[in-house]
């Protein structure tokens, strides 16, 4: 936990926060602080900044906070084919360290019907998470989460209003094209990623997405659990920026 | 499961395997193969190829096998100051899927003792995970794993002799040098990439590595869990290379 992070609805007036629960007992038992000491903190979808002890009970901290910048909202929007609920489970706080604005899930012909029914697709389950992520990247963006059941209805109708990325990559093992040579030239625009289910895109999946302005993008011959794909994939993007 | 991999041992003079347990139940019930059916096989350590399947039984699948080309040695060896035993548990078979020659686990100041007491660090434990990864991402070969208590000794005596790459770099987040700046131009040279603990190598292991010509890599602003950076930072190698 290298940032304290919590909902703008959390701070009084005066820029004090009241925090108990797991963020408490971190300050108390790991960071072990006292009044005086300053740590670092954040507002979900807003500011950074030092948050000063001015109390301390028996599960609680007050900190009084100022604020500085606002972090950069992260430059990839992640398209995603619904993993298992196992590997999505692990995804959501590494998704979140790593940066993106939204993660898009989608169904897919090789993805089954009964991932869509997982608690861990419920945003009790899932948020936290994110937070988890964020709080140990010390961002504040909380990744916008949505669900879609139609793949073709999603690329068609909805991305546009979901994402507005410029640039628009697929992950395919049977291409070369590199993801350098595919962002190469477009200064930082934003980038919409998408990464298949485990076993792969089916040929009109591709094709729609192609009809949509995605690249096909090389990810390398190796074979990847979706998991390990998308950290890797978001990873080298934020790497190309 | 995307290869069957087995052990030397396994195959008979004329090129048979009889496979069982995990690897047959998957050809049986996921691939549901039947007679002639050919499935991609691998050695461990050793060639891939095609194998056929000869018989069918309850609970085993013989394969008749030809093999081919032998896949390349993993361009990157792996130092990693050990994880907390949950995050370890979860490295092992998505880094032996994204490919690394060798796996070396060190101490560090800020690496509790009680880590290295886990069975995450037993072969019957590993291996398994590693065999995982392997299949995952159809490789062979089977990165080599060695724990070292002595942080010192292993940079100073051992580490010579476990890792011939060129090129050995530190990621460390106070740096902007980035990990293309630290391979452009050096060819397809191999690289020995140094993973710190959560909380970061302190100031003597940093220098230590320095002075063993490790130089420091920029990993980005954010800071990243074990596990997301080992997989971030191997993509990102492998990528550029």
């Amino acid at each position: 936990m290298n940032l304290i992070l919590f909902e703008r609805s959390e701070l009084s007036a005066d820029g004090r926060v009241i925090v108990r629960g797991d963020r408490a007992r971190h300050l108390l038992r790991v960071l072990q602080v006292e009044v005086a000491d300053t740590v670092r903190v954040g507002v979900i979808d807003a500011a950074t900044g030092v948050g000063t002890v001015t109390a301390i009970g028996s599960d609680s901290v007050t900190l009084a906070c100022a604020f500085g910048e606002h972090p950069p909202r992260p430059r990839i929007d992640l398209l995603l084919a619904l993993p298992r609920p196992k590997v999505m489970r692990r995804l959501w706080a590494q998704v979140a360290a790593l940066g993106v604005g939204r993660i898009i899930l989608t169904n897919a012909e090789r993805v089954e019907r009964n991932y869509f029914d997982t608690h861990v697709l419920a945003p009790e389950c899932y948020r936290p998470l994110l937070i988890e992520g964020l709080q140990q990247a010390r961002d504040t963006h909380i990744p916008l989460v949505t669900v879609h059941r139609q793949f073709r209805r999603l690329i068609e109708d909805e991305l546009a209003t979901l994402s507005d990325a410029a640039i628009r990559l697929v992950a395919d093992p049977g291409v070369t094209t590199t993801i350098r040579e595919a962002v190469a030239g477009r200064g930082d625009a934003r980038v919409l990623l998408a990464v298949g289910p485990e076993g792969g895109w089916n040929a009109f999946e591709l094709e729609l997405l192609e009809a949509h302005a995605f690249q096909r993008v090389s990810m390398g011959p190796r074979t990847l659990r979706s998991d390990t794909a998308c950290v890797a994939l978001v990873a080298i993007v934020n790497h190309e920026s």
